[in-house]
């Protein structure tokens, strides 16, 4: 995969389909369409920049599948696939690894 | 149940039931329909993220009973639960524990 | 009365009838109703989370008579008796103890 | 009167009327009804909350007279009489003490 | 006249007529009505609380000629003479001294 | 010309006509109406007040040449001549002196 | 090329065609039109004003490939050619070097 670098605090997110089962045992039904939707951490910033030009830490890992509002980011496509692309600070929680 | 960490200063809750008398004695009406709902924190985030990089504590504890504007916060669906996903400040009140 | 505990900054407060006559001598007339209203302070929270993580004192004590504008705040039930709460610095004076 | 204390750096103000020929000389006509308004200081606020917990220092003094915009600040009424409420911030000026 | 104080850095301004010829020759005809205006300094505050309890200095003095949004500040009778009453922050330019 | 003084971190902008092929060869043609437009700074301010009571250091110098959005800044009229006057931070972009 | 340099964080950038299949292997079909663009770094400023005076170090670099959203920054034309300009935090990632 083309590899890429979200800006400041912006992750890259696979969503992962509403319908599936997953490991964790996590089903969301139809009627969860408009609830958060769960997806893979695909690619992480370096962090905020911090006002004395430092960079504060990403609290996510790249492989954490975490949960997001539906409407939260953009869309973004890369090397055909489709990808959330959001800050941190708007992912709601992050399964345990 | 799934572990899950809510981002920054989130917490997740369950929410009680507005018809249930609690053990605390509390009893919410039909007609608290609009009003603050009851809860129970489930999971707690690490804290929002200090200007230095560091996480400022957190006030709430798993377990503790809370109060919270109905329209306040995120539905999430975890093992087919339903939870309430907020930021911790917009917490109203604690019952003592 | 079940204990509680306003998060951070907030106050609970139990409003006092417009129409009363209260110890001060102050009297609301029923023009007032869009007035700013009287309570009692019930418990406070404590304090506002500083930028170091300390918390900022509070001004207010447990017992101190207050006024507020008539829409500031929630209500919020507990023990079947009808409260207010808000931040404190939505509270617009204090009587003297 | 009752003793009354602002909150913050909010000032309690007696409002003086439009028509009233002032000590100072000035004059208010009727056309003068949407423009600011004269009043008397009649209590302070102990300053506003720095960011360390220390209170800012107030600039009025009771007895001051000052102009303030005529939709400024809440009306609150204390042993039967009306007055304003509003934060120091939005007077506009003084008139020398 | 009246002594007075604007309150933190507000300026206290004699509008001058847009169809005045000033000293420094600038003319402002009818069709400039919605463009900035000119003035002159009448009193000025002590400036702006800083967030230590200073007050932080003024660029303007008694007697500078500036120019100002149409719609910027409020107007103020002092005296029977008409006022603009606006924070420095609000002033676009002044002319040399 | 009249001395001006633009306050704070304002720039005094002489607007260049958008037909106008300029020195550096730019083009814009009746299309760009909607574009950022390009001008000529003819004065500067002192910078912007710093929390400090200092003034930060101004980017800009007289004469440079900048482009800046259509809708940004208030018209002024000195001497006769039309100019715009706006803050640093909403010029876009400066040609190379 | 004329010389350019953005004010303080912005960037110009260079939109490369949607329809373009880049060295990336990047394929953004007609569906995309609403999504987020990719382009080419040509300019970049000096940096954001920090509260001492001094600029922020920037991200991005001159050559850098990145995707911000459609709507993002204004259209800026120079030597007849189209451009992009906006702040770098508009940036949503950028493209491995």
């Amino acid at each position: 995969m083309v590899k890429i670098r979200p800006m400041d605090d912006r992750v890259v997110i696979e969503v992962l389909e509403a319908e599936q089962t997953t490991a964790g045992g996590i089903v969301l039904p139809d009627s969860a369409q408009e609830k958060p939707q769960r997806g893979k951490v695909t690619a992480i910033g370096a962090g905020k920049l911090g006002k004395d030009g430092d960079r504060l830490p990403m609290t996510l890992k790249v492989g954490d599948e975490v949960m997001f509002g539906k409407y939260s980011g953009s869309d973004v496509e890369v090397d055909g696939h489709e990808f959330k692309i959001m800050r941190e600070n708007e992912i709601l929680l992050r399964f345990d690894r």
